[in-house]
Order: C-alpha cells, then structure tokens, then sequence
C-alpha cells in the first residue's frame, strides 16, 4: 500500500500525457447526452460520485449514480436514449456492473468503462474504454487506482485546463510532507472519528472514511457537511475529531461555514486543505483538488493501522476484487 | 418520540383515505417524464433513495439523487426539461431545497414537494404539493413523518395496489410486538454495528442507523448489501452486530446471500423481516416493506437510549428544524 501510495505522481504523469482518454472526451461530447449515470461500488464509487458532481457542474446534466440492483436485481429497464452510462471499477469484474453496462448499452445509453483493466469484461462490454493506466494494484486498499480515476473522469468530463498539468508535481509535494505523522499522534487511541467536505470534496471525505475503516477498522462516518447538520451533528463529541476537507473555493467555503457548529460539539476539528494540518496546497482548480487532498489521507489510513499493529495490505475479511451481483 | 411512533398506523390510514395524492400520481404520469430527480436531506434523504429505487423499478426511469450544492453552491444549471423533481422534507424550510426545486422547476422540470407542512416554503414553490399529513412532529428524531413520506411517495410512484390497504392494521401488529425489547438486551454494551439491506430495503438499513446515531449515539454504519462486501466487510467482528433487513422478495434475497460472508467474520447477525429476531410480516408487497420495516428499528432506538439513560426526544446537538444552505 505504501508503495502504491508513493507511485501516484508518476500515475498522474502518464494519464497526463495519453490521448486516449481526450479522445474518449470528445466522443463522449459528441454524443450531446441529456444525463448522466454512475455505476460503481466501493473505492471506485467515490470516484463515481465525483463524477456525478462534475457532470452536473461542469457539462450542466441532471445525474445520477445507479443502483444496480434496479437492474440486476429487479430487472428494471428504463429507456436510457440520450443518456451516458459511465462504470468505474478498477478491476473491471464485479458482475453486477458488467451486467448493468450491458443492459444500459442495450437500453440505448451511450456506455463509458473507466477501469485499470483493458482486457477486462467491464472494458469489453462498454462502448468505450478508459484505461486509467495505475498499473498492477495489489494492495487491497485502492490508493493509486483511486487518484488515476479521479484524473481520467475529470479528463473525461471537466473542461479542458492547462493547470491540471501541475498535478503530478503538486501530489509529489503533498507525498514529501509528513504532516500525517503528527495527526496519526494526535488520533492515537481514536476509537470514532467523521469525516466531511461539501461538493466535489464530499467523495475525498466519504473515500478517506473508507480507508480508515478498511486499514484501522475505525469507525470513520463521512458525511457532506451539509448533511452532518441533519442528524449525525448529534454523534460528535470531544473524544470525536472530525477531519474537515476544506478546499479552496465555494465548496470549501460552505464546509468552512459548517465548522462553527461542529467546534461547539467540543469535537476537534481536523483540517485538509491549504494552510491546514494535512496542508494541501491549491496547486489546481478546485475541481481538481480530490485528486490531491485524499494523499495524505491515505498516508494517514496506512500509518494509523501500521502505529495500531495492524497490516495494512491485508485487512480482515477482504479480498482485492470483490464480484457482487 | 414514544407517541409520534405510536401514531402511525393512524397516520398510515389517513393518507391511504386521501385522493389528492391519487390525483398528484395522475398529474406526475401525464407529465411523461424522462427521468426523475430527489433532493432531500437527513431522514427525507431515505425517503428519496426509496423513491429512487420505485422510480427506477416501478415508473422504469433513469433516477438519481441531487447534490443540492451543484445548484446552490456551484451555480449548475442543467437543462431540465422533461424531468420530474420531487424535493422531500418534513418541515420544507430548508433554503438548499427551496432553492433547488425552485431552480429546478425555471430550468423545466416538473417540481413536486413532499413535505409535512402544507404552507411551507417548499411546498409554495413546486409546481405540485403532497402532504404527508403526519400532523405536528415534536420529536427531533423524525418517526412518523418518514413513514408517511414513504406511503407517499409509494402513492406517487408506484403502480396502485389494493393491498396497501393492509397496512395500518399491519404497522398496529408490527407495533404490538416487543421483541425490540429482546434485541435491545442483546444490544447492550455493543458501541458499534452495522445495518444492512439491498434494493428497497436499503434505505430502511439507512434510517435504522441514522435514528441509531441520533438517540443512542451508537456507531451505527449503514451499507447495502452489495456495497458491504467492497470494503466495509473489514469493520466487521465478533463485536460488530450486523442488523439486516431481509425482505420477502428479490431484494431480501439477495442480502441474504451475502450474510454467509457476514457470518463468517463471527459478527452477530440479527434480522429484520418475516420471522427474524425483529418480525416484520409480509403484509404487503416488497415495494412496500419499508413503511413497515422500520417501525421495529425506530422503537430499538428509543429503547437503546432510554435504557442509557438519554433522553431520545432531545438528541444533543441538533434542532428539529435544520436549514442548511
């Protein structure tokens, strides 16, 4: 894991600089879809759900992220003309988002495949094929997969940007800063924690979250900052730090009003961003800063379980590739 | 929070006994909409995620649940036309939803507010009002008001079903059994579990966990069925009770074939559903479970706190009324 967290910028660096994935864009526009679907599960859903955020924002389409089970498991079959139908799955497997390209194709959607896998069944039965280029990801824990699909999908539907150039720099900065180490101090014996982010930093909560669970089996609760006012506020307390990705820009802005109310919980307050105590600097529009602020929160999901005596390649219970139907 | 619960068989009977939802289904379907959009937050968030399944399964809609802050934070205004969107909340005061749907509605969508507040703002600004009619909710943690948003929204979306009618008498059965008092006792002590469900029942899953963490403060982490095996499989131990909602029908089994996998962590799996440890008859149709499966959950949840001594009705930290922007 923490040699896949250390290749990210040379993964960024590559996806960079390969046409394939523009081209994809241009077909993609080509198509002039009405909206927009996300099929994805686990590490590659909040890949998916920043997309959704992108393709809102960004191309102006109503989105939405897929339940598969409306296809796989009841058998729906919605008209999709006119719409595209995007999976993100780094291994290209999992059954149940084969299926349901299959049958979106079917239904008439335009269908994208965003995976680490060319020759995969995803990669097969799609219109058209992504390759994020991450490399053999062995780790149970996807880090370097997770950047590369963050990249391809703003490649993919973000408009064009000269300043995503300064990616794979800015993440090799980021990687050389060791700020983690202090904040895996100050949550030693950390038992709950939350994590939160509003607009495209919501995916960078709900992912970190995700790699605390995976790697220290914390209880780590993510929630869009909008949401932690509606009913999880009541979780917080002083012995429950909460990690605030605090972006530059409007996103950041909303979470920032949102803190005030959090830090009269008592509950310690966290900042991932620029300026704070996993410093992130806005190296790239905000739109692209997911790609960046989930760094060092996977140096700090690794160093949490390593303190803790725990081996973060091989969580209990998982499996690299997970096939549900 | 004890008598709100108690209310909702009547609450049940009074809409069934209402045509003017009838009439808004009507109003919705000569609309011919292409694809459907749900915006809520907190517990009216399950409710939409309920919805999203129906309109996916039952209307065969492309369906997805908003971001509100791609409208009003980020400013995105996508092209709307030929869309439904329906805005879910019990008190319709929240500025993020008033805004969108009215933002939604001048981008051309057909808007639909389901509130429990009849004058509100939300319900003033679509272009069609459904009132839950769930009468006054005085407890923060919302009960009442998220079943008749459901039977509601069942109403709305799905097909007509004489066999609804069986509900009220069936939520009075589901009501007179104590055997949340049994699971309550086995629940005791436990700081962290893990509720499940997959397809309709996801969200009940979702509501469970959430009324969990705002009366008892447990550690209470929602996934689907299918999302569970991805990852948050390694939360799981043998002191990680999993509560799954296994429903008669597709959904149901196909989480009970996932809790093989679950049981072999050594996790403690308690079910909710056709004899299990929380009985839920099948009353009804699958696509209407939900409006029964929670009520055995919300009273676990007044019980756990009333049993740690808290007060259920007065959750620290949160008002009955959040506006978040």
């Amino acid at each position: 894991m923490a040699a896949e967290i250390a290749e990210q910028p040379a993964v960024l660096e590559r996806l960079l600089g390969d046409p394939a994935v523009r081209d994809a864009a241009v077909r993609l526009r080509a198509a002039r879809p009405r909206f927009a679907l996300f099929a994805a599960r686990g590490t590659s859903d909040h890949a998916a759900l920043y997309a959704k955020y992108l393709a809102e924002v960004a191309l102006g389409l109503p989105a939405g992220l897929v339940s598969p089970s409306s296809m796989t498991v009841y058998d729906a079959r919605p008209d999709l003309s006119g719409s595209v139908f995007v999976a993100v799955s780094q291994s290209g497997t999992s059954p149940d988002l084969v299926d349901s390209t299959a049958a979106a194709r079917g239904l008439g959607a335009l269908t994208v495949a965003v995976t680490n896998a060319p020759g995969s069944a995803l990669a097969e039965v799609a219109d058209l094929h992504v390759d994020v280029q991450a490399g053999d990801e062995r780790a149970v824990a996807a880090t370097k997969s997770y950047t590369a699909e963050l990249l391809a999908l703003r490649l993919l539907l973000g408009p064009a940007d000269d300043r995503l150039a300064a990616l794979p720099e800015a993440a090799a900065r980021v990687l050389a800063d060791d700020a983690h180490l202090r904040v895996a101090d100050r949550l030693a014996g950390t038992a709950r924690l939350v994590t939160t982010g509003r607009g495209f930093s919501h995916p960078t909560a709900r992912e970190a979250a995700l790699k605390l669970m995976e790697t220290s089996y914390l209880a780590a609760f993510a929630f869009s900052a909008a949401d932690l006012l509606h009913g999880p506020l009541a979780l917080l307390a002083p012995d429950v730090p909460v990690l605030a990705v605090v972006s530059p820009g409007a996103g950041g802005d909303s979470t920032r009003s949102t803190l005030a109310r959090v830090r009269e919980t008592g509950a310690p307050v966290l900042v991932v961003g620029p300026g704070g105590d996993l410093p992130v600097e806005a190296a790239v529009p905000e739109d692209a800063m997911p790609v960046l602020e989930i760094l060092p929160l996977q140096r700090l999901a690794w160093r949490l379980a390593v303190d803790a005596g725990l081996d973060p390649d091989r969580p209990r219970g998982l499996a690299k590739v997970t096939r549900t139907r």
